[in-house]
C-alpha cells in the first residue's frame, strides 16, 4: 500500500532545520507495511499545500502530514485540508476543551489566538496531543486517508506511535511485515552487499543500514513466514558475515557492552588521546552507565598520559605517543588506576594535520585490558576527522566486546 | 527567484537515510540570494523522477538534483532527464575520459557498468567530479536551469561550491544577499524573538536557527546595503541580547574558545560527571585542539572523583555528588593535577532516572577554576538526557569564554 509523506514549514525551506520527521515516518511506514512512495516539502501557502496534497494523493493512499498545527499565521493545514477535501473549517468543542485544559495544566493564560488551533475541517477525527496544544487530525477523503501530526518531533512521535500507527494497521487489515536486524561492525557495507548478494536469501529481503561506525543488515521477511525459517535466514547471514556481527536484534553497541557488563558485574575505565572523550560520551548515553563505567581519562598532552595512566616516558620517547606500547600502558595503566575489570586505552592520528608516511592520519591504536591479557590492534581508518574519531570509538567497543 | 530541489533513492524513501543534502542545499541557495519553493524525494524510477522534475519546474526556475547518477540498475538520473528534456542519452567522451581517470587514479579496473555513468543526455554540460567516479551535468530546458548531483554528500558539496555556486550566481544576475550570523548561547530562541521582535531594525531581515547548544540569529541584507548600516544592525542586536552573544561571523563554541586559548597561550584541562566526555569531545573535535587541551577526566564513580580530582570524600558525603562543593573542587583539582591554566568541572544530573525534588533531572553545577578565581553557576537544564548533557557543555565553554 503506497503512502506519502508531506512536510511543511519556512525553516525546512530555508535549510535551517533537516527534516528528520519525514524519515522518521518513512522508517515506522515501513516496519508497518506500507510503501513510501513520494515526500514533499511545502511552503506555509494554502495553494502550496493543497499542490502537496494533491501530488501525495495522486500517488497514494495515506499522507502523514507535519507541522502547521500551530497558533500563529504561518500554520495553514487545517486550512488547506478544508480546500482540498472540500470540508469546511469548524470550532471543535472537543478540540478545544483539550487546548484549554493544556492551558490550565501548565498554568498559563490561553491567548484568543490559541481558539485556531481548535479550527478543524468538519468531520476530521481529533488526534490528541498530550505533549503540546494543537491536536492533530485524521480526514478521509474518498480512498485517501490524510493523518495531520504537528511538526516538533517530541509532539509528533508519540503522537504516530500511539494513535496514528494502530490506524494505520487497520487501514492495512493485514499483520506488518516482519523485520530482524543484523547489527555488524568493522565490515564496510559494500563488503557486505557482495558476501549477501551472492547467498540464496530467499523469502527473505536483504536491506542496509549505513550508521557510522556500524552496518545495520536488515532481513525483513512476509508475516506468514514459519519462525524456523526466519531463524534459518538469520544463522545464514550471521555466519556468512563472522566476527563483524555484534547482535541479532539488539540494541547499539555502547547499549550491549554495557548489558553484558552488568550482566558480569563487571567495570571499566578508558583513557583516550585521539577520540577525545567521545567514547566516553557515547557509553555514558546510555541510561545507567554509571553502574560499570568508573573513570575515563582524556589524555591528550604527553605528561597526562604519563602521569594519568602510568605511560613510561622513554616509551613514548622511543615509539611515539601513536604506538602499539603506549595504547597497552594506558589500557593497563587506567585499569590499575580505577580497579575496573576492563581498562580501554586509544592513541591514533585523527587529522587533518600530524599524519606522517610512517603513520598516516587514521592510524589508531587501540588495547584492551582485562585480568588476564592485553590484546592490542593497529588500524587504518579512512574518512575525515569526525569519521576516524567515530570508527575508533567503535572498533574499541567491538574489541572489548570480543573479551567479554 | 525560486528553486526546487529533488533528492531520490530508496534509502531515503525508507527512512534508513535523513536527507541532509536538501537541507544543505536548500541553505546554501538561500545564501545565494534564491527562494527554496519546494522539496521533492522520488522513487528509483523513470516515471517517478520525470513527475517529480514536472513538479519542480512548474514551481521554479532552477532545479537542484541529488542522487541517481551512479553506475547500478538504481541510478536513472540521466534516462529521465532525457525523457523530460526531451535530450537522446549519449556516451559522452569527456565524461568517460573523468571516469577512467578517476579510476586509474585509484589503481582500480574500470567494471564495464561503470560506463553507464558518462551516458548522459545531448548537450548537457558536464560538472566534474574530483572526489568520486560519476560526474555531474547541467541542462537547460526553456527557462529551466537544471543541475544534477551525486548524492554523496562527500561528492555533492565541493561540486555545488566550486561549480554549481557560480553558475546560479550568474543565472540570478546579481550579488548574492548579505549575511551575517550573531551566535549566542544560553538565551532561548522564544525569548530572542520576543527581544528582537520589539527592535526595528530595517533594512535588515531577521532570521534564527537553534542548533543546540546554541541559536544562531541571522541579519541579511540586500548587497547593496551600506556596511556602515550592516555594523549599526549588527551592534544594536548585539547590545539587546546581551551576554548570550559569543561571536559575530565566527565559529562555534568550542572554535571560539579554542582561538582565545591559543591567542592567550593558556591550556584547559576538564573533569567531567554527568557531560560523560561530551565536552572533551566536542573541544577535541576541533583541529589542533591538542595545543590547548591537556586532559580530561571523566569522573563518573565517586572514587574517581576524590582520586582523580582530589575532591573531599566528606564533601562528597555531605553535600551529595551534585553540589557547588564537587564542582568547584574537581574544577580545581584537574587545573591542579594537569597543570592548566583553565579548569572546569561539571556534575548533575542528566536522567532519565536519579532525580529528586530537591535535585531534580537537568540539575547541572559548572564551576570553572583560573590563577585568579573559581565561579560556579547552577543550572536547571531542560530536556531529554542528550539535550541536558549538549546544553551543559555549551554552558560551560560559556562560562570559559566569559572568564577568557
Amino acid at each position: 500500500m503506497q503512502l506519502s509523506i508531506l512536510s511543511q514549514g519556512e525553516e525546512l525551506l530555508g535549510g535551517e532545520t533537516v527534516d528528520t520527521n519525514s524519515a522518521w515516518l518513512a522508517a515506522r511506514a515501513t516496519e508497518l507495511g506500507f510503501a513510501p512512495r513520494r515526500m514533499v516539502t511545502a511552503r506555509d501557502s494554502v495553494e502550496d499545500i493543497v499542490w502537496a496534497l494533491e501530488a501525495s494523493a495522486a500517488a497514494s493512499e495515506v499522507i502523514l502530514c507535519t507541522g502547521g498545527l500551530g497558533p500563529t499565521v504561518d500554520d495553514l493545514t487545517a486550512e488547506a485540508v478544508s480546500d482540498w477535501a472540500n470540508l469546511p473549517l469548524r470550532q471543535d468543542p472537543e478540540a478545544l476543551a483539550q487546548i484549554e485544559a493544556r492551558y490550565a495544566h501548565w498554568n498559563r493564560v490561553m491567548d484568543a489566538t490559541n481558539t485556531k488551533q481548535a479550527d478543524l475541517p468538519e468531520g476530521a477525527e481529533i488526534l490528541p496531543n498530550p505533549m503540546g496544544t494543537a491536536p492533530g487530525f485524521y480526514v478521509r477523503k474518498g480512498e485517501h486517508h490524510l493523518f495531520c501530526m504537528p511538526g516538533v518531533p517530541r509532539e509528533m512521535k508519540p503522537m504516530f506511535l500511539e494513535q496514528v500507527a494502530n490506524k494505520l494497521a487497520k487501514i492495512r487489515n493485514s499483520d506488518p511485515p516482519i523485520l530482524h536486524r543484523i547489527r555488524t561492525i568493522g565490515v564496510p557495507e559494500s563488503r557486505l552487499q557482495k558476501v549477501l548478494g551472492q547467498i540464496a536469501l530467499a523469502p527473505a529481503r536483504l536491506g542496509f543500514r549505513s550508521h557510522i561506525p556500524e552496518v545495520i543488515v536488515k532481513l525483513m521477511f512476509s508475516p506468514d513466514t514459519p519462525a524456523a525459517i526466519q531463524e534459518a535466514r538469520i544463522d545464514t547471514v550471521v555466519e556468512a558475515i563472522g566476527r563483524g556481527v555484534y547482535s541479532v536484534n539488539g540494541g547499539d553497541l555502547a547499549e550491549v557492552v554495557g548489558e553484558r557488563l552488568v550482566a558480569k558485574g563487571d567495570t571499566l575505565a578508558l583513557a583516550e588521546s585521539c577520540t577525545g572523550g567521545q567514547l566516553s560520551a557515547w557509553i555514558a548515553s546510555v541510561p545507567g552507565a554509571s553502574r560499570y563505567l568508573l573513570e575515563g581519562i582524556v589524555a591528550y598532552a604527553n605528561e597526562a598520559k604519563i602521569r594519568s595512566c602510568g605511560v613510561i616516558p622513554s616509551d613514548l620517547e622511543s615509539h611515539g605517543a601513536v604506538s602499539e606500547q603506549v595504547a597497552r600502558q594506558l589500557a593497563e595503566g587506567i585499569r590499575a588506576r580505577a580497579g575496573a575489570s576492563w581498562g580501554i586505552g586509544i592513541t591514533g592520528i585523527a587529522g587533518p594535520g600530524g599524519g606522517s608516511a610512517d603513520k598516516p592520519v587514521g592510524t589508531v591504536h587501540i588495547a584492551v585490558a582485562g585480568a588476564a591479557q592485553t590484546v592490542h590492534h593497529r588500524f587504518r581508518i579512512p574518512g575525515d576527522r569526525a569519521q576516524i574519531t567515530s570508527r575508533a570509538a567503535g572498533m574499541a567497543l567491538s574489541m572489548l566486546l570480543e573479551e567479554l
